[in-house]
This record gives structure tokens, C-alpha cells and sequence, in this order.
């Protein structure tokens, strides 16, 4: 995701500072106690421009929802979309690599991490940086709790081969897989901005379910 | 698959039991002593009519072929292609279920399952009779020896779906998912009949290897 330069970002992102965590990785007391009840936690990694982590968030509000974003011109872009949504109270967003979700997040404490268009990085020598390779299961496991799931969509075909290999090598188990998610009824699905493009424009999306083992 | 009538199959297979094993059940001594080597033995269950496995034994001398095929009318096609190939001394085909494989192959005695463009079944009803339900998993895991492979072609993508979270829940892990397999450089794919006619279409072809996580 390129966007231009946004030097505002910064102050602005310190002025929501009641929805964008500034320092996620010094919530010492636990995520729970910052939304104030009990409720389970699903977090999007690599939450882009928020449409479906906002849109998760307000169709589901019995579940509390973190997208995390790398970018500040990105997640700025997700902010000022939860704003227009009048903050959604069980909504937070930060900024952080997937590779800091241990400094974040305690053992156990999410029920479901979410994978939307994740960047593909084609390359096999960049392997280890998309976000299914095995280092980031290994710390998907580590902040999911028992029975907690991975769902992951892409439109990339390639990506989608790897990580369903990638997934069953680590010793995951698909509990569902499709292969052209909106050739299926689908009543609850919400789209990213990605998906949008990708699927009016007849390419199939990929979708897949899947647990820990010996979770 | 749907041929018409041959009152003739039956003789014309008793002629041939040279290649076409007229009691698979019987072979007691087990299928490396009727092949005369202990090279490795691959089976395909669903041979169709045959153009897969008769390829396959031509271009791969050093490995033992079997197809097994349910239907009569559909089984001499295959023995009729295999004569034209002039009976390749490492192929021999024979008629039976896929339920059958426990009566007629050993624990340990199969190196590789081939299951090509298998009936998908649609039917959620008929799910138990689709080649990569769980009951037909526990039968390739029984005669299949450690680290024994199942390599699984289709083009139906509901199918593929079915059979990717199938394996996984049976415990099986996989070791290669292509979504699009004529997109890819691949030297060695022997097709079958159904995929030359699907693939020029320009539909995908779905594959898949995967092993027992036990073995």
C-alpha cells in the first residue's frame, strides 16, 4: 500500500490517542481491562485502510477488534474511517510489525488473528517475510488461545499455495477452505478495499479457516 | 464416465489377464512378486481410461504401475491403450472399488496413491463416497508404506476444497498445492483424458501431494 507522504499523521494520530494505542506494547494490565469487559479479541494483522476491521467491529459488537498497520500514511487513512464511524467502542488500532505482536500481546490473550490481502512478497527469497511463513505462526500460536483461529484471504494465488503449505507443515488443520469465496453465499462477508477491486473485477478470492493443533 | 455397453469386455479382459489381473484379491504372494522387482509401486485409483498410468509406466521403467478402475466398459479402453503401448512390463491394471484396496494390497506395500479427476459426488449427501473422504483416507493410509504419498489432480474446485480440509482433519500434511497447475512450469505432468479436454478450456487444474502424518 503506497500513499503519499502525510507529515500531519503523526499529531493526528496522538490527538485520537482514546482509539489509536500510541504505546500498545505498555498495556501491562491487558487488553481486556482497555476495553473494559470480558469479550473475545480478534486482531487484523496488516489492517490496511480499515474498511473491514471497522466494519467487523460494527456488525459484531460482542467481540472486540484490533487492526494493526505498519504505516503510519496507512493507518491514519483507518483512523479518520473509525472517526467517520462515530469510534467504534470496542475498536482500537496501533502501529507495529506483526514481529512485535509478542512485545504486545500476552500468551492466550486473542481469539482470532485475521490475514486480509496480505502483502505477497513473490520473491522466494522474501519467503520469510510474508505473513503465513512459519515465524509468524510460531507467534500467531503464541498470543492465540485454545482452539483460537487463523482466517486468512488473499486474491494471490501464489501466496495462498505457500501458506496453505506453509500452515499444514507447521501442523495446523484447515477447518475450511474456498476457492472462489464469492462464487458462495456468502451473507457475512465483510470486504476489504482490496477486495473490492480485486473481486468486481472477477478474480477469485481465497479464503481458509484454520487452528494450532495442539491448540 | 459413460460408455456404452460392451458385451465383448469380458472375454476381451480374460484374454489379457497378462496385464489385466483377473483376481487382484488372490494374489497372495503380493504385487512385487508378480511384477519379478521390488521396485516401488504407485496405484491410481479411478484409471479411467487409462492415458495417465499407461504414461506414467512408460516414462518411469524403474517404478510399478497399477490402475484400478470400477467399471468394465471403462477398464477395457485402458487395456486396449496398454496393448497399443505394447503392455509395458511395469503396468498392470484391474477392476475393482476403492473400497476393496484392504482385500487386495498388504499393510506397507504402496509407495503412491494417484487419485485423478475423481467423481466429485456434489451432493453434500454423497460426501462419504467423494475418493478423499475420511474413509477412503484410512484405507490409502493402511497399505500406503511411511512416508507413502497421496498426489491428487481435479478440476472441480468444490471437490478440491472438500479434499484440502478432509486431509487436513484426517491429520495429513501437505507438501505441495497448486491452484492453477498449467499456469506453472511443468515438465513431467502426464495428463489424463479429462484434463487435456478441461485444460483447454482454460479451466484450472487443481493438485495437491500429501503425506500420512503418522507414517
Amino acid at each position: 500500500m503506497r500513499l503519499r507522504n502525510k507529515p500531519w499523521a503523526r499529531d493526528f494520530m496522538a490527538e485520537h490517542s482514546d482509539i489509536l494505542v500510541a504505546e500498545p506494547e505498555k498495556m501491562n494490565d491487558g487488553w481486556s481491562s482497555l476495553f473494559g469487559n470480558k469479550n473475545p479479541i480478534h486482531i487484523e494483522v496488516g489492517t490496511g485502510m480499515g474498511q473491514f476491521i471497522i466494519g467487523m467491529a460494527l456488525a459484531n459488537p460482542e467481540v472486540n477488534y484490533i487492526g494493526i498497520e505498519h504505516f503510519d500514511n496507512v493507518i491514519v487513512v483507518a483512523l479518520e474511517k473509525a472517526i467517520a464511524a462515530n469510534k467504534p467502542k470496542n475498536l482500537k488500532l496501533f502501529r507495529a510489525n506483526g514481529a512485535d505482536l509478542l512485545n504486545i500481546f500476552q500468551s492466550n490473550e486473542i481469539d482470532r488473528v485475521y490475514l486480509n490481502f496480505s502483502d505477497p512478497w513473490p520473491k522466494t527469497r522474501h519467503e520469510k517475510r510474508r505473513l503465513t511463513h512459519e515465524t509468524f505462526l510460531e507467534l500467531y500460536e503464541s498470543v492465540l488461545r485454545t482452539c483460537g483461529e487463523i482466517h486468512f484471504k488473499t486474491d494471490n494465488r501464489v501466496l495462498f499455495e505457500f501458506s496453505l503449505v506453509s500452515m499444514s507443515q507447521y501442523g495446523m488443520k484447515l477447518g475450511y477452505v474456498s476457492l472462489d469465496l464469492h462464487a458462495e453465499n456468502i451473507e457475512d462477508n465483510i470486504m476489504t478495499e482490496y477486495e473490492e477491486k480485486f473481486s468486481l473485477k472477477g478474480q477469485p478470492i481465497f479464503r481458509l479457516e484454520a487452528t494450532f493443533k495442539g491448540k
